[in-house]
C-alpha cells in the first residue's frame, strides 16, 4: 500500500495519473493548501520542502520509503513497476530529458504565469508579460516535438507525458485568454492533449482528490 | 568522447563538475548566450529547448546519443559510469528527490531572483521580494537537510550535490546583499559549500568554459 499526500493541483495529478496507470494500491491523504495543512509537522516529516505530492510506500524494498518531488516519485513508481520508462538505451534518457524539461521549465514557468495572472495581490505587468511569453515559448517547443512524435519522448506514452498533461491542460483552459496573443501554432499539443486525456487512467487520476 | 555544449552558468557547471568527477573524456563547445549562439540551427538540433547544457555521447550504447536538460544528463552520466547515484534502494530515490528539488526549485527560483535583481530592465519590487523570499526559504530547507546529513541525499556525495553547488555559491556571493535581510541560519549550507568546493574535480569543473 502507498500513502499518497496530495491536493487538487497539476503536481498532485502527475502522481494520481501514474498510480492509476500502473494499477498500484494507494490511499489518499489530502493536504489542503488553502488551509495551510502543508505546514503540519506530520506532513513536514514526509515532505520537508512543504509541498505536495509526497508518498510513503509501505512495501518498498528494504522498508517503508518516504519520497517527495513529483519527478522523483514518477521515476520511483516507473522503476518499481517496470513501466512507462525504458530500463536502458536512448528511450530511457529521452524520457528523463522531457521529464526534466517539465520539472525545470513547464512546471515552474506555467506556475509563475498562473501566479502573476491570477493570484498576485497587485497587477504587475512586467511579471505577467515575462511568464506569458515563456509559457508561449515552451508550448512552441512542445508543439515542435509533438509534430514528429506521438508522445513527448517519442513513440511511446511515458512518465514525461504524465508529468506534463495537467499543467498543459491548465494553461490552455485557465490561461487561454491571457496567452492567446502571440501564441505559436499548437495543433500538435492539442492533438496530444486529446489523446492523453482519452486514457481511462488519466481520467480517473484527474479526479483525485 | 562526449561533446559538451555549455556556457559559464550554474547549469553548465553541473555537467562540467560531473564530467570531471567521473573522469570522462570530453570536448567543450561554447555556446555564447550573450551573442545568441543558442539559436544557431546546429545547436537547436541537439537542444530544441535553446538552452545549455547539452551533450552528444559518441560512444553511447546503440549509437550516438544527444541529450539536453542538466538533470537528465546527470542521471545519464551517473548510470553510464555507475557512480554518484546508487543503482537501487532508498539511497537512489533520495538522490533523485534532491536532484528534482534542485531542478524544480533552486534552479528556477534562484534564477528568477537573479533576473529581477540584476537583469530586469525595470525595477519590479514585487518580483524582487517574491523571489528573494523563495530563495531564503529554499536555503532554509537545504540547511535543515544538511544539519543531519553530510550531503544533500545523505552520507554520500552525489549528483544532487553537483546540481546544487554552483547555484548556491552564486546566490551566496552574487545575491549576498539582497538576500541578507530575513535569511534563516545557513551554517550547514556554508559548511557543505566549503566541503564540496574543496574537491579538486569541482574546482576544475568550475573553470569550464
Amino acid at each position: 500500500m502507498i500513502t499518497f499526500y496530495t491536493w487538487a493541483t497539476p503536481n498532485g495529478r502527475k502522481i494520481s495519473i501514474a498510480l492509476e496507470e500502473m494499477g498500484l494500491a494507494y490511499e489518499v491523504k489530502t493536504v489542503n493548501i488553502g488551509k495551510n495543512e502543508q505546514f503540519d509537522p506530520a506532513f513536514l516529516k514526509v515532505a520537508p520542502n512543504n509541498r505536495i505530492p509526497a508518498i510513503v510506500d509501505h512495501d518498498a524494498e528494504g522498508g517503508p520509503l518516504s519520497l517527495f518531488e513529483s519527478g522523483a516519485i514518477l521515476i520511483y513508481l516507473a522503476e518499481k513497476t517496470g513501466r512507462f520508462l525504458p530500463a536502458s538505451g536512448a528511450g530511457r534518457y529521452h524520457t528523463l530529458q522531457w521529464l526534466m524539461w517539465q520539472m525545470g521549465g513547464v512546471g515552474p514557468m506555467f506556475g509563475q504565469a498562473n501566479h502573476f495572472i491570477r493570484y498576485a495581490p497587485e497587477k504587475v505587468p512586467y511579471g505577467i508579460n515575462r511568464y506569458v511569453k515563456e509559457t508561449q515559448r515552451l508550448l512552441g517547443v512542445m508543439d515542435r516535438q509533438l509534430a514528429g512524435n506521438a508522445y513527448l519522448a517519442g513513440a511511446d506514452y511515458s512518465i514525461a507525458d504524465m508529468a506534463t498533461y495537467a499543467w498543459t491542460l491548465n494553461a490552455l483552459t485557465g490561461l487561454a485568454e491571457q496567452i492567446a496573443d502571440g501564441l505559436p501554432p499548437i495543433d500538435n499539443v492539442r492533438r496530444w492533449l486529446d489523446q492523453v486525456g482519452a486514457r481511462p487512467a488519466v481520467q480517473r487520476g484527474m479526479l483525485v482528490p
